[in-house]
Parts: structure tokens; C-alpha cells; sequence
């Protein structure tokens, strides 16, 4: 399988979590946000994504998967050991919660396009901008997840879970966008227990070969 | 169970459909997003949920589960007849990554709170709020949901799935916001499917007993 990424994408570090916490190997293949106008917005990426994002899981027959989140469901589904997605529905739901109010309430306000687009068509200044970020990571944002987590040595129990792989890069832009997080101490007790993982630390963008 | 929702919520609006599609019956409260400076983030709704946000799904055992599309999945993992989530690995994939282009592309840039803060904090005019919203939802959105879409009789194949259950409200929205759609005719296709169902329509915001 190929993993279609950028070493600074958040979503793309949540699929590389999964894939190392199930130990799978995947050849990575960068797709560079920022050059050439975004290489995500030409031709052979469009042809992997409509989306024109990251990641895009292609399997062996060349299948192609959207959305991290689709993404980590399906590997959990075919490589089911150790399982990122409870087997209980109610705590799968709580476990899905919390990755959603990561992936649908906080991520999709800050991402390069959204930021792009409050700078160019409205003309926002830096501090406006940084206030923006800020205010939806943290209010209503992490300060709900934190709230969200029952406080276990990770976000759910003694085992990462999809809401790890949600939660680590998301703190990741966190500390990128220097947003406060340490009230939250059920998080930081999560992102401690995760740092100790080698899955989680040989997935941080810095680590990757397209890393700059 | 009893879901706590919000006539034009198009998160709650998702989960009325799939409650209706599996013959569900639940006891619906409206939690009002505008009175009262909004119900959501008045005490008795962030002991639900707090993230301040539509809709809750209270189990009989008093357990709250949040975001529509956790709840959704939690519903066809215990009321599988019929499936809104194919078995398939690989189609699953492809029916969620739908479902997530819109609820982590699309919606959560032109929901309530967002909109609120261009208006008040950015003090941005009405001209330019709706340029953000039809920017968003067309443009690597709508347009994006289209070209992921197979044109068949619903969004995947001859039955609602999942996909629809998020397609049907963020059209419901497009329409709302004059957001036009017309060239989508994969999306038109469903559209029509969908139409047809009374799990659909009776879904409808202006069907709902707190529709105003």
C-alpha cells in the first residue's frame, strides 16, 4: 500500500499513528502542500482525491481511500490487531466522539486553506488570524475534549485507541500555533502515555522523509 | 432514547434520517440554538454534552452519546436491519469518506458559530459572509462530493446509506444559504432517490415540532 501524505498534515500523521501502532508497512509518498501552488491541486493528486487533500491510502489493486478517518476505520476492519475502534458500541461511540469533535469541530477551522482564505480574500491581519486559531482550538475545542475524556492513562483505558491518533496531532498544532493546552490534564495525561509509544513518536512530522 | 436536537441542526437532521430509515422511534427535545443567547451552552445542555452542540442521543440507561456521525455508527452496530454502513471493507470506506468530505469539509465552515464569529469578531459584511459560505460549500465541496460519487440510484448503489444520511441535510443547507447545486448531477440523482422516501421527508426541519 502507498500512503499519500505531507509530513505536517495532521490528518496524514493520524493515518501514519494507525498504521504504526498495527504495524503495518506502507511506501509513503509525499505530496507537498506548499509547492508549486500546492501540489495537492494538480493533476495527479486530483486524480487521487477529488478532495484535492491528504492522505489518500492506495491499496495494492489501486484502490484509493479518502478521509483519515474512513481510512483508520477500514484498516482497523481488515488488520484488526491490536483494534483502535472498540468493539463495544457504546464506548466505540465515545471513542469516535472525541475523534469527530477533533476531526469536525477544531481541525477543519485552522487548516491551510481556511487560513489562506482569512488572509487573501479577507485581508486579515496576523494577530486576527492567530486569535481565530486560538479561539477554536481551545474554546469549545480541546477544553470539550478534555471534558469529553473519562482521564485513563490513555484517552480511553490502558491502549491507544482512534481517539489517540485524533488527539496527538492535534496537539502537535497545538503547541505549533502556541496555543495553551496545560489546564487539560486528562490530555496531558493521554499525550504523555502516547510519547512513550515508539507508534506515536516515529509518526511525528519532523521524523518523516519530506520532513523540512 | 431521546434525541436532543434542533430543527435546522443538519447534524441532527442526519441522525432523524437514520433513526426513520431503521424505524426508531425516539422522543425528541429541541434544545434551541438562538434563544436565550443559545440553549446549547445553558447548564442542562453542557451536562449532555460539552461540546455545546445538537444533538445528544440519550440511551435508556441515561448514557449521552454525541456527534451525529458516532451516533449514527452506533445505531447500525446495534439496529444493523438495514445497513446504512456496507460490510465491505473498501465500500464502507468509500460511503464514510462521503459522509466525513461533508461533515469535516462542509458543514463545520458555514455552521452557526462560525458564521456568528466573521460577523462579530471579524466584523465581516453580509456580502462577504456569504461568499465565505457558497466558497466552502461548492468549491472543493459539493463539487469535491460529486466527483467522489459512483451516479448511482442513491449516493452508493440502491439503497440509502450513510452517505445520504449527510448529503440530504447539506443540500437542505445549500438551497438555505442560495448555494447552487445544479451541475452536481450525480448529487441530483440521489437527491431525487432520496425524495421518494418518507424517512427523508418526515426528517425534513420543517416537519419537526419545534420548526418555526
Amino acid at each position: 500500500m502507498k500512503l499519500y501524505g505531507y509530513f505536517r498534515s495532521s490528518a496524514a500523521y493520524r493515518v501514519r499513528i494507525a498504521l504504526n501502532l498495527k504495524g503495518i508497512a506502507v511506501e509513503h509518498v509525499p505530496v507537498h502542500l506548499l509547492r508549486d501552488g500546492g501540489q495537492q491541486r494538480l493533476y495527479p493528486h486530483l486524480q487521487r482525491n477529488p478532495q484535492a487533500l491528504v492522505p489518500v491510502l492506495e491499496l495494492d489493486d489501486r484502490t484509493r481511500l479518502t478521509q483519515s478517518l474512513a481510512i483508520i476505520e477500514y484498516l482497523d476492519a481488515t488488520f484488526p490487531y491490536p483494534r483502535l475502534i472498540p468493539e463495544d458500541p457504546v464506548l466505540a461511540a465515545k471513542v469516535r466522539a472525541v475523534a469527530l469533535a477533533i476531526g469536525c469541530e477544531i481541525h477543519p477551522l485552522s487548516n491551510l486553506r481556511v487560513l489562506n482564505y482569512l488572509k487573501g480574500s479577507l485581508g486579515q491581519p496576523k494577530e486576527a488570524v492567530e486569535s481565530w486559531i486560538s479561539h477554536w482550538m481551545l474554546n469549545g475545542g480541546l477544553d470539550a475534549v478534555e471534558a469529553l475524556l473519562p482521564g485513563d492513562e490513555f484517552c480511553f483505558g490502558g491502549n491507544p485507541t482512534l481517539a489517540d491518533c485524533f488527539l496527538i496531532p492535534q496537539l502537535f498544532n497545538a503547541r505549533r500555533f502556541n496555543v495553551a493546552y496545560d489546564g487539560c490534564t486528562k490530555i496531558k495525561r493521554a499525550e504523555q502515555s502516547c510519547e512513550k509509544l515508539d507508534a506515536f513518536m516515529e509518526a511525528l512530522p519532523s521524523r518523516q522523509p519530506d520532513a523540512e
